[in-house]
């Protein structure tokens, strides 16, 4: 008899967006002409066209798949060359840091990649996670095994969770007890925090120290405005010895519905087996897309090349002060209307205190009631995301200045 | 300390298609006139361009990305609601087989659903597959730790490997021991073979029995001209509830660049945890796909849909009879040149037996030195496909038949 992986039945139900999604419906339902006025700033969803050197590189590859001269069927699993060379160059080495064009795998996704990363690492390692947290990373280890049933605060045991609050400035600091794998996004998801030079020195020494691996989720990277905070983990010493980072087209050239990022893997990174040889993760990685994944669309490639054309840079740029001025306008309104605001500066989420005594949840009712505003509860994002809410600023500009408007109106008390 | 995957040590070396890259390589570089003239018949990829319907579906698809008012953000993860009716309508309800739209999921490639589908399934099912079979079956169950070191001939205990020789068509029996999960592939890589209906339908009584899933790999399924062949495994009475099917507008379509394919996960499927509870596998493939996976290009989408078009649907069967016309003159040439051929008339692929003493290396060696062709060489796909070459029609006519005829000039003995 075919057995199933049981460790799925440890999922929550209700991941959040299906949750959501269900509650909009029912309030579109109950009142349609307030639905007419709805304002979406929950999923973290570009608005914007495509900026036009990838339309004219799409269109331009798209002509060549129907001349039989120019025709390309399987590409490297890897992602093609002439990608490859331009994000090493341009991201990295342009920005004077070492990586190889062999070290960046293209994929058709963060999230994809940020999952599929557990095929290459053991069944025995102690995962750190944030709190709150970027959902994927918790339920594909818990997927893969790693955990053990929900308590009932919906935390797993097995992972160890690392308290970002207003006191670390939602940043967690390395934690006492020995990791072995641990998880960092900035700017971060949902918070809308940056984690400085010296929070991220810090977790590369404990990497180094605990031979521990960093999965650093760099999908906003292009947000950050502050000169002094770090755009890659490789622009501290030593992480190239323990570090992986995880890069998109999703959130700076519009990407999110052509499906487009990419995962560096230096070849100096080293994991250890089990009777303690220490091996690169490079090859692993190399052989697991080789063998399940068949490389990115040809013509969502010649997309992603055309950001780094002098164009499609600028129109990039644009695209993000576009969302950047979105994030400004929201922070102000919520300040506006009294209430405590994080993020939205180096990061297009901003991370909202709810006012005392009411939980996400609640918020996010009276917001959509009210106002007929979705935002995201923070408590969908961990514990310690209670008491939160996380308003996007993926939307049009009049949008966002109607939604600072209407937090105006909200009465707390 | 950070643990990688060891089971990825188990894995040989030298994936089949390195290894032809590399001789081809020498033999080119020994003799740059020789090169100017060789023609490859070896990997499975289509030569044709992309249909004018197709072309014309993806140009649309680009300018709606261009423009905010049809621009496309996230997608659902199982695929947009257009494919999946296009889908589930045209290749099953209208042959009168029940599949519903949210049993179909779209991914970017079978490799990718053939690799991923483990993870849905328990880590102690023994797994049995085809000898010779495609080898991303047998990596894919190595990596995930379901098998111990590959033996002298390269076989993995804890696989158990059915022998497809000519004596059964190659197409394998069901075993006398119980297996939990099957890997079929008809029409088949390599050998070209076609599974018969009463073939199917041994193996789908010998699932129910032992209540098994068989994971049907029906990629080449628009191949078969023999009206009598099963195109999907769905024809078969009882499949719906023991068989996922794997499709791929890969080589219909001719998406190899392009990246399209789908997964059916009949909601009848059940499947069993260790305490012996029948669940069904639909909602675990579902969030699977929810969570590692943010679904295919939306462009690359509209371009699957209009395969199915009446203008598509044409041009694709064109593609098809091309390159089938291809395999009856490769056929042909070869059994002109005395060789024993099989497969080649439901399939693209022609499975020929090489002359007495040599092996299949040997055979590639001779037809790349003497005749300037690349093919594969059938021990590649496992120890039963020693003695065999695989010859792939993917190829412009005037090649085809400049292979066949050089097929006349080898002296086999």
């Amino acid at each position: 008899m075919a057995l199933l992986n049981e460790h799925y039945f440890k999922l929550k139900a209700g991941y959040l967006f299906p949750e959501i999604a269900r509650r909009v419906k029912a309030f579109c339902d109950s009142d349609p002409a307030a639905a007419q006025r709805l304002i979406r700033c929950g999923i973290g969803d570009v608005t914007e066209p495509l900026p036009p050197a990838v339309i004219a590189a799409l269109h331009r590859a798209v002509d060549e798949m129907g001349q039989r001269g120019t025709f390309r069927g399987y590409g490297p699993e890897q992602g093609y060359d002439f990608l490859r060379a331009a994000i090493a160059e341009n991201d990295f080495r342009k920005k004077g840091l070492d990586v190889a064009d062999d070290e960046i795998f293209v994929s058709d996704g963060s999230k994809c990649d940020c999952g599929n990363i557990l095929d290459v690492l053991g069944s025995r390692n102690r995962i750190a996670i944030s709190d709150p947290v970027y959902p994927v990373y918790v339920d594909t280890n818990v997927m893969a095994g790693h955990t053990g049933e929900p308590d009932a605060s919906g935390a797993y045991p097995g992972l160890t969770y690392l308290a970002c609050t207003e006191a670390n400035g939602f940043v967690p600091e390395p934690p006492r007890d020995p990791v072995d794998v641990i998880y960092l996004c900035s700017p971060n998801n949902p918070t809308g925090a940056v984690a400085t030079r010296a929070q991220l020195e810090a977790w590369v020494k404990y990497a180094l120290q605990h031979r521990a691996i960093i999965l650093y989720d760099a999908a906003y990277e292009s947000y950050i405005v502050d000169p002094a905070i770090p755009h890659s983990i490789y622009e501290i010493p030593g992480a190239r010895e323990c570090a992986i980072e995880f890069r998109s087209f999703s959130k700076n050239g519009g990407f999110t519905g052509v499906r487009c990022a990419f995962t560096v893997v230096p070849k100096s990174l080293i994991a250890e087996t089990s009777t303690g040889e220490r091996k690169p993760l490079h090859p692993l990685w190399n052989r697991r897309m080789s063998t399940k994944f068949n490389g990115v669309s040809y013509i969502v490639q010649r997309a992603a090349e055309a950001v780094y054309s002098a164009e499609g840079q600028a129109q990039v740029r644009s695209l993000i002060e576009h969302y950047l001025g979105n994030a400004r306008i929201l922070v102000a309104g919520a300040r506006q209307a009294g209430l405590s605001v994080f993020g939205g500066v180096n990061a297009p989420y901003i991370w909202v205190q709810v006012p005392a005594g009411l939980t996400s949840w609640q918020a996010f009712d009276k917001i959509l009631n009210e106002a007929h505003v979705v935002i995201t509860p923070g408590s969908g994002f961990g514990s310690k995301g209670e008491g939160f809410i996380r308003i996007s600023s993926f939307n049009s500009r009049a949008n966002a200045e109607e939604v600072a408007r209407r937090l105006q109106v909200l009465r707390w008390s």
